[in-house]
């Protein structure tokens, strides 16, 4: 081997060198499309995506080669290709109009800002590659942690940036979120002990062995999200361990049917690890009773999570936040900031109670995470990720408590509002009212409602079940064609009200968190729906003859 | 509840408002910022980022308060307050001399198509909220898969698109790809079976009750990325039961070592469920004989996992992907687009040789991911997740597979020059010679080497141990003041090379990723080294001493 100098550069070498070095040029196509993103975000995307939608089948034909292409291609052609074949055809996420998902308008900032996250490029598993980024990612989950857990201003002094201590870990969404707590629930509660290693150690089948039990079980009510599914396939726990508890009518947890169900699993040597209550559902948006869940896991001595993925932003209102109370007394708990904090896709965070919770999950490694250093990934599930942090610390200090108090208020109130506005309709049935600002309905019109009513006094179960048969294939007919029409959008799901005893309904799905969507937009909504409905006019007999 | 009209907002809500609908004025210090980091991203970081270290504790102080604000603030006070605190304290992790890190300067074409990404905001979790994202991130994966595997025409045509299929998963990175590989791994080897549901629904207690075995064990080089022993701990199957592997003089796996452990294994009821083979070693950047190991999972009949983390993108270079020979054969393989395929961070994927593989691990809920559909998130272990398969698909569309060629082995064979260079510098020793593009030196000067030649030729190892130990004082010494310095940066490791009898030495591990590292840098890097041990007259002193 010798050291001579390298080869010269040919040709095609210099000219893929420009890629890393001389920036696009101010009149090209990618320039002009990033100069609209950020003189008009909306205007941007209300003109390159497409109103219609193309089926998905279409649009996988602009997706077929499956070979990296031989040769490289000019920025601008590509671009203008993706523009075509990918950005018109992909989800208008921001439109006031489409308020079926979490999703919303973002604050303009973040785009800049996302902007130079990237070309920072930096990786927060260690200090080595992120430096301040960590300090500012401990300091993002110590003011959540106080959103949450309000100590003193000693412990956040203490804590927050000791390097043997969390009070939280930050991570790409809820899912990895809610893994974590359970993660740490379990290792703690399958600790060492005696001559037994730990789980973390020895594993799962040798822990059971060590404390004599025959399983573990997680109790969480039937609306839980389907992470904790996954979280009990991975941790190796089994989701048929996760019991399923009744919900009330207000589709809150019942603690007294979770109380029976650990009792029963006690006597068959199951152990509670955990219980979580949800604050939020993802399909109705209540809250369960969180100071009796907190006291229940005191009594079963287990770890109590909370999964407020989606509802834990409204803490940030002072005359709502009440609607969350207990959720200090969880030992763990995940926001994610991507939801109602008007954060981009892909910041999760779970917090913890206690600062020395996530040492049942640290890890170290030779050349990174060595013992005593404040590298963030030796007690997170991920390994490298981006500075993300950066964009909750910005939405934070640019919008304020106070900001927030006026976004969450005003989506919390226009819920309410929506709520209002189809109740009065002779033509919807409101099907689960907002707590927070999520709410489900559907097309019911009031002869029909008028029939389940009278079915449901004469108690004509089966009757009601046809009835409401019929509606179901209305309702997602009518969600169909509206996304299809691409002028709004709400999303559909399937839950069980304690009206109609418990059987399933599908209903519409709306989640009002969009600063943008105005009452007029809301109106619309149900006036398109409502045509919709009529032009259904096949199915529409066939329920007038059910209802008959 | 009435539907009245909502009350008109108030002043400071409608300035709010102007956060989600107007944009930065063009002379604002944000796009002031901006402008800049589109002009010469280079030149942007060079200036922003802080050339001298402060330190950790001094950087904290900037990040103490613990309260969310109450008052919003100006975006224009916030960014400078960000570039004096957070962008000047941040690594500059695309520096040309900061040959550490397994991170690049970046395509200036990524930062604009970041913004769109981050304006789009889509969530791949699931059609609805990603359409054409979908099929793209499926193109991605089906491209990366024929990259390793190679399949037929008919193969991709059968299976890219396919809604129960997977040819791989996308993920933030390569620790989740590896819990994913290791998570399959686990559920398809536990699976249901006569009576017994699997391991998915009756956790790993029943599983490994019903088919009769103690634990399970995961082989793997004792080089092996430190991830693995974070997914052991989660999947429930122990960090000690990952069973360590001891390595030749190339750090590469000794398959009859591995074997002999299974043998040992079985005979005390343990499963060996996965063999793990490296494919660049983060230390050292070596490969396992990938071949032998495919034999050996055969042989074992157990699932043969590949963390290509690293070393995959090598796969793109037709010179030198012999390297990587018997991937092909690996169930799954692990793939970071984030480190040689000069994408920003958060782009890990892991490839499934059989499209049926996911299955193990699918998973289904009434909202979303309903059945049949093509909802990536049934099939991966984070749920909401952003659009990241757009820059992999940048990435591979404008540079091509004649672009990466040129890259990948402008960095092997810089590797190789590089290395050419400490071996013919005499005050260094090449600690581990470079198969990809990493390699592992330190400073060491000929009369130390003489004297370390003439204790090993004696068989005095505990002279030969004492020599070292001064010389890693010095390693970490002449690193960290690099580092202080500012003007370059290589990391530090710790290894035991055969030549001393693998006795661990601390040493200079370099990556030699960045296109922009020229051979001039690197001399100049051996230069200040060569500085920094001069100026370390005590340890020098010491080291004579023990030299003679």
């Amino acid at each position: 081997m010798t050291a001579s100098k390298q080869r010269q550069a040919t040709a095609s070498e210099n000219s893929l060198m420009r890629i890393f070095t001389v920036p696009e040029a101010p009149e090209s196509t990618l320039s002009r499309i990033e100069q609209a993103l950020s003189q008009d975000l909306a205007g941007f995307l209300t003109q390159n995506i497409a109103a219609l939608e193309k089926p998905l089948s279409e649009i996988e034909k602009d997706f077929q080669a499956f070979e990296i292409p031989r040769q490289p291609r000019f920025v601008s052609d590509y671009t203008e290709e993706m523009m075509q074949n990918l950005v018109a055809h992909s989800v208008h996420t921001a439109a006031p109009s489409f308020i079926g998902h979490m999703t919303s308008a973002l604050p303009y900032f973040v785009l800049p800002l996302s902007k130079m996250m990237v070309g920072l490029n930096q990786n927060l598993v260690k200090i080595e590659t992120s430096k301040a980024f960590t300090p500012l990612e401990r300091q993002v989950l110590g003011m959540m942690h106080h959103l949450i857990y309000g100590e003193t201003t000693d412990f956040y002094h203490q804590w927050m940036h000791s390097a043997n201590h969390a009070l939280g870990a930050f991570c790409s969404g809820g899912t990895v979120a809610n893994i974590t707590a359970l993660w740490i629930a379990r290792n703690q509660l399958l600790k060492a002990d005696d001559e037994f290693r730990g789980i973390n150690r020895e594993g799962l089948g040798a822990a059971l062995c060590h404390y004599g039990w025959k399983g573990l079980a997680i109790l969480v009510s039937e609306r839980g999200h389907y992470s904790l599914g996954k979280a009990a396939d991975l941790l190796g726990i089994g989701r048929d361990n996760i019991v399923s508890i009744a919900t009330d009518a207000n589709n809150k947890v019942d603690v007294d049917a979770m109380r029976e169900a650990a009792t029963k699993l006690a006597r068959q040597g199951i152990r509670v690890m955990a219980i979580v209550g949800v604050a939020g559902t993802t399909e109705t948006g209540n809250i369960d009773p969180l100071p009796e869940l907190a006291e229940l896991a005191t009594e079963l001595n287990c770890h109590f999570h909370v999964d407020a993925a989606w509802g834990g932003a409204s803490l940030l209102s002072s005359k709502y936040r009440h609607l969350l109370k207990g959720i200090e007394m969880a030992d763990s708990v995940t926001i994610d900031a991507h939801k109602q904090m008007y954060v981009p896709m892909g910041a999760g965070m779970v917090l913890f109670k206690q600062p020395e919770l996530a040492r049942a999950i640290v890890h170290h490694a030779e050349y990174i995470l060595r013992k005593g250093s404040k590298d963030l990934g030796s007690q997170t599930l991920e390994g490298s990720r981006p500075g993300m942090a950066m964009l909750v610390h910005a939405c934070m200090q640019i919008i304020g408590k106070e900001g927030y108090e006026i976004l969450i208020n005003n989506s919390l109130e226009k819920a309410r509002f929506f709520a209002g506005l189809i109740e009065q309709h002779s033509e919807f049935e409101l099907v689960s009212p907002p707590e927070l600002c999520l709410l489900t309905y559907r097309w019911c019109p009031s002869w029909a409602q008028t029939a389940l009513n009278r079915q449901l006094a004469q108690g004509n179960l089966e009757k009601v079940k046809e009835i409401n048969g019929i509606l179901d294939d209305l309702t997602r007919a009518i969600q169909k064609k509206q996304r299809e029409q691409g002028k709004s959008f709400v999303s559909r799901t399937r839950i069980q009200p304690a009206r109609y005893h418990r059987e399933t309904v599908t209903v519409f799905r709306v989640v009002l968190a969009n600063p943008l969507t105005t009452d007029t937009i809301l109106a619309d909504v149900l006036n398109e729906q409502t045509e919709l409905a009529a032009s259904e006019t096949g199915l529409l007999q066939v329920l007038k003859q059910a209802c008959c």
